[in-house]
């Protein structure tokens, strides 16, 4: 790492963590048996893609049909939009299905008929599943609006029911490894039991699931198809204190120059805020905000602190560190402090305009 | 507004309401023979830039130095970095400073040494004062080290101390207007002081003040020299629940597609997130968490819902608005609602990147 010329926040990617943390996951879903369509919202980086592509990745997720677009001009031709469709942006949806392979989200009946009367491109759709954390989709005891839809779009044979999909975004409010896994296993069951519903009638359908969290920690992946994690490839404190990584999981750092210092009051200030990480925080212990976690920075490797030391408050461009005397003593105006984010979709997606991004080889 | 052709969340900017508070900010400055000098990291728009100078406006603010080189670039020639200076941003410092008139902030004696050592161009400092706010700068108690920073900065005849700069953005934390009348009252009587201490060796010296609310609400500004509100050209609901400003002067919108209905949980699912508002929220007075409020777009003009109805949840894309059974049936798929943010600053920071902007006349 060469931190010389970085002047300002600089969002640093561990090429060698985030590798190992995608061949981690692909070696998983080979293993399981499950198609791995990771989710690109996380990173939004060709270059990145591109590492995915050479563990033998071709199926990828995204979350806007924007996203679906930059990647679709990029090469990719497999995409899966993971947001309910937003029936306003059908004409670039009709654009892009007759460019790629392109599958959509229904949630709704409304929508249903909306698509069965506007759209005229062979497409691909999943019907987006509740199965607990209670954002978005139909909740699966809900089988005759399933049914319905179905039966609407069915009518079009240009549109193929590919299956249902389902994010478990609540593993991400867990607190430790068994509720992920708990939630995990009681969202999994609503999915299976409607696939046994629907099997008969539709052999081939896919299960498709997504958070980081399950996908990490599960071993049971039975009825499961597809997973769609995003977050693995970089992690981040987020996950660490659900207990999904280790801290030398986390493939993102944002370089952060230090601007002044206050021994009186325990503090530092740095160059780094709100329009870098964002204004995600964790809850610690004791009911204080915690906006990232402090490495040390040195040309070789990054380095713990020898007790965890936090960024305790941003705004949009400062960052207060609360540190012990000795640590504000062993640190020059100037200097480099490493903040690992609390979460690095947001992080990643603010650094790809705020700054700039470096790989670190 | 012609809303037909809004497939994404878009930011509205409606230039009317921007321009009462632009020129209501301007003739406050003018009755109390203020220089104002608004902060553009609000808006960091060339075009709304220009609104501003229409109206006669000539000196900036901004937050960072690349900010500062991206107006400097479209011709604005004084320019102030509210950012205690970043020495390893030195060299774009001095290219920038033989550009433009610039002026640095300066808050440690250790980055007062370094210029002294590495800088060789004409440029103004101010010297940060924290006047209770605890973020950066020094306390005014603190008069051996600014005179330390003027006893060294002043030996190079390059460098013009031009006077105390502070941001009481305490006041962004206050619940009502006489918290905010109150914050300010304090922390101006201690840059008062400084004034009175400083005034025989620097006649001219200059009292620089910030925060959009008490620059917007206060009324005394005996000893003040200068204002740099930013925040108030846009205003936010953060501002409407401190008692800043009144719903209406609210100037941006965030127009978000309804993506799915959930009357069975008083619920509906826009197409809008944290990658478009940011996470920032505001704590109602039972506890909940507001990400926005929500208001009705027409064709003609804004119009409120008969009861508050807010954002009470977001996640990278996805928001959640909770409401009334009679407003979830007023709604359907596919129409607009609008949303106003919480933190306009943050908001347009994301938008100007991450969907649209669109300046409604």
């Amino acid at each position: 790492m060469n931190l010389q010329n970085i002047k300002h926040p600089t969002l640093l990617i561990h090429k060698d963590i985030a590798l190992q943390n995608i061949r981690f996951m692909k070696q998983k879903a080979d293993k399981n048996d499950l198609i791995l369509r990771p989710h690109f919202k996380t990173h939004q980086s060709i270059e990145i893609g591109e590492w995915f592509k050479k563990e033998g990745i071709e199926q990828i997720t995204v979350s806007s049909v924007q996203m679906a677009k930059y990647f679709a001009k990029h090469g990719w031709n497999d995409i899966t939009i993971a947001f309910p469709l937003n029936i306003r942006e059908l004409p670039d949806i009709a654009e892009l299905a007759q460019q790629i392979q392109l599958n959509i989200l229904i949630s709704a009946v409304e929508t249903a008929h909306y698509l069965f009367k506007h759209l005229n491109v062979p497409v691909n759709y999943f019907i987006k599943i509740d199965a607990g954390y209670h954002r978005a989709g139909i909740k699966p005891e809900n089988i005759d609006k399933i049914q319905e839809i179905i039966h609407i779009l069915n009518k079009n044979k240009s549109f193929t029911f590919k299956g249902f999909l389902a994010h478990f975004g609540n593993t991400y409010h867990a607190t430790n490894k068994d509720e992920v896994l708990n939630i995990y296993a009681t969202s999994k069951k609503q999915l299976t039991q409607l696939k046994a519903r629907f099997s008969a009638q539709f052999p081939n359908l896919l299960l498709s699931v997504g958070d980081t969290p399950s996908a990490t920690l599960a071993d049971d992946f039975q009825d499961i198809d597809e997973i769609r994690p995003g977050n693995f490839v970089y992690y981040d404190l987020m996950q660490h204190f659900i207990g999904v990584c280790n801290l030398d999981k986390i493939a993102v750092t944002l370089a952060c120059p230090v601007v002044d210092l206050y021994p009186e009051r325990n503090e530092l200030l740095i160059y780094g805020g709100a329009v870098h990480l964002s204004k995600e925080y964790i809850l610690n212990k004791e009911g204080y905000k915690i906006y990232g976690q402090i490495v040390l920075l040195n040309n070789h490797a990054l380095g713990n602190t020898p007790e965890p030391i936090y960024l305790s408050s941003i705004s949009q461009e400062h960052g207060i560190i609360k540190a012990d005397k000795d640590f504000i003593k062993s640190v020059k105006i100037g200097d480099l402090l490493g903040i690992l984010p609390v979460h690095s979709c947001l992080t990643a997606d603010l650094m790809r305009q705020n700054g700039g991004m470096e790989i670190i080889c």
